[in-house]
């Protein structure tokens, strides 16, 4: 059993606990907000019998053995370096950190403190994500993919009145590229690997960051197309091209259909199996068993990916003078 | 009556024919291929009087009063430029010509003739396509458009098999971006205007021919994102995404359906009427009606449309190295 704390408070970490809790693996013993009242009634809400209103005094929590991190944006890269410097496991929410130099420095940390460093890229362990992946053999030679992950947000009315919210905040490190464009191009680094170069065309929001937009990533011989953003709802599938046929799901998380259309007998034939019941519950059962089996081998090629899709965003960032307040001094 | 004759023997002809006829202002009079054999065949097929081997031989007939084109795309610059020539009103296939240069030349030639040169968009006419266009006041501020037109063809299985059909052709000045992609360029143009830049990431096949790809055209603020193809099939509807809501078409071409979604209330509404029983019937109807009325406005909206299309296809196929033949002298 893994004992845990939650540094945030917000409905992805209910999520966490839940699916944590529903994997068997994970105990859930604290949990940390500056405020006293948040910590004690997110902790009586979920039975954990500690709270922690100081990054120190959760560190120093001996039976802490990790902490999973859903603060905003902007706050992850303080909250981690104390969390593993103290030697605890860390789970960290997409986008684990503002820039790449921020997540390279808790990668050095983490190795030298023989902690696990983790980003919840929840969806690259769904079951059928992994049936998505498993099928690409069927395309023959690969043409190119559409990766859609475009839903209006509600937040963005805010913005349209005139607030900030953290999401669309650049203090926050915020903005629609690295909240949801992460996903499919997480999707796209573990489908085809690390592209060869990337553009981005934004759509600006109020707010200075990026509401939404298209992404393209250059591979050999084909690319992928993204369409994120918060800011508009795109009913469009996520499809990958081949001369054999076409991979057609209903998104690159929450996949619940897969479907092989073949391009010469226009066959279609359904490859996905049942979702998990909580949309967390596969990367926290895999993360526990990274942790409990020390498979470095397998942190290791999650870190690549982890440290790849934040090359790709910050790259894209800078073609497109998406600058954050962290990267200003 | 317009009385016309066609050069160019295949479906697109037949289709063509039976639209015109079916909206009552058009009557074939003339068939034209260099084989008399096929001439005769194809006016029997269609009870056309006159059979023509030659070009001189058609552009002598008095009483052809219009000429409609759809031969291979490398041969529509000089029987169109025969055609006006002899002061024939020409309906000219997309792709228009294989080069701007090309197309100026035959405008400059059409002026001089005081004869019409359109080319057969017939999506831009399609009653649906035109319900879009006046929905977009809908969306409120743009964010983008994603417009898709990505088919297998059957051709291509000849392609894999080593043959090169026209389509595929660099000789015939064939590939997908301006046999298919200038159905959504155009349909981009149409609805919001020439945009500044774009760019295309082309899939290409064993002619040297492109088969598919992404292009992107970038307007003030947004973007257009263009999933093209000839190799792959893609089940994506074609969406414009703006602050209010998003509307949702089956196709560019043929549209059945155009969907309003309310980005806040998620309530869809249905804003497309019957299409037409006859694809290109409505452009047959409104070339018929720009000739006779001699409506030189809309005639010349149109003609910029064409040239604004095939300047932005000549740039991505320069960007991209795609050389058609009669370029290389």
């Amino acid at each position: 059993m893994l004992n845990f704390a939650v540094i945030g408070t917000g409905w992805i970490t209910d999520s966490f606990i839940e699916s944590a809790h529903a994997t068997g693996a994970w105990k859930l013993v604290g949990v940390y907000s500056r405020a006293q009242e948040t910590a004690s009634a997110f902790a009586a809400k979920h039975n954990a019998t500690a709270t922690y209103t100081t990054l120190d005094a959760l560190g120093a929590a001996a039976d802490v053995h990790a902490v999973y991190i859903a603060s905003p944006n902007s706050l992850h890269f303080e909250q981690a370096k104390a969390m593993l410097s103290a030697g605890k496991h860390v789970i960290l929410e997409k986008p684990a950190t503002s820039t790449v130099a921020e997540y390279d420095q808790l990668h050095a940390l983490a190795r030298q403190k023989k902690a696990f460093l983790i980003e919840a890229n929840r969806h690259l362990q769904e079951r059928n994500f992994k049936v998505l992946r498993d099928s690409l053999g069927r395309l023959g030679p690969l043409y190119g993919a559409s990766l859609n992950y475009a839903a209006y947000s509600s937040r963005y009315n805010k913005v349209l009145e005139g607030e900030t919210p953290n999401i669309f905040s650049l203090e926050f490190s915020g903005g629609c590229l690295v909240d949801l464009g992460v996903y499919p191009i997480a999707a796209a680094v573990a489908l085809f690997g690390v592209p060869k170069a990337q553009s981005y065309s934004p759509v600006f929001v109020k707010t200075g960051a990026d509401g939404g937009g298209f992404v393209r990533l250059q591979y050999d011989g084909f690319a992928v197309d993204i369409n994120q953003s918060k800011i508009y709802t795109s009913a469009a599938p996520s499809e990958v091209y081949g001369e054999k046929g076409t991979l057609i799901a209903n998104g690159v998380t929450d996949i619940d259909s897969v479907v092989f259309l073949d391009a010469r007998t226009k066959e279609k034939t359904q490859l996905a199996g049942e979702k998990a019941k909580l949309n967390l519950q596969e990367e926290a059962a895999e993360f526990a068993r990274i942790i409990q089996e020390k498979d470095t081998k397998e942190k290791t090629r999650l870190e690549e990916m982890s440290r790849a899709v934040l090359c790709i965003t910050e790259d894209l960032r800078k073609q497109n003078g998406i600058v954050f307040d962290v990267e200003k001094n």
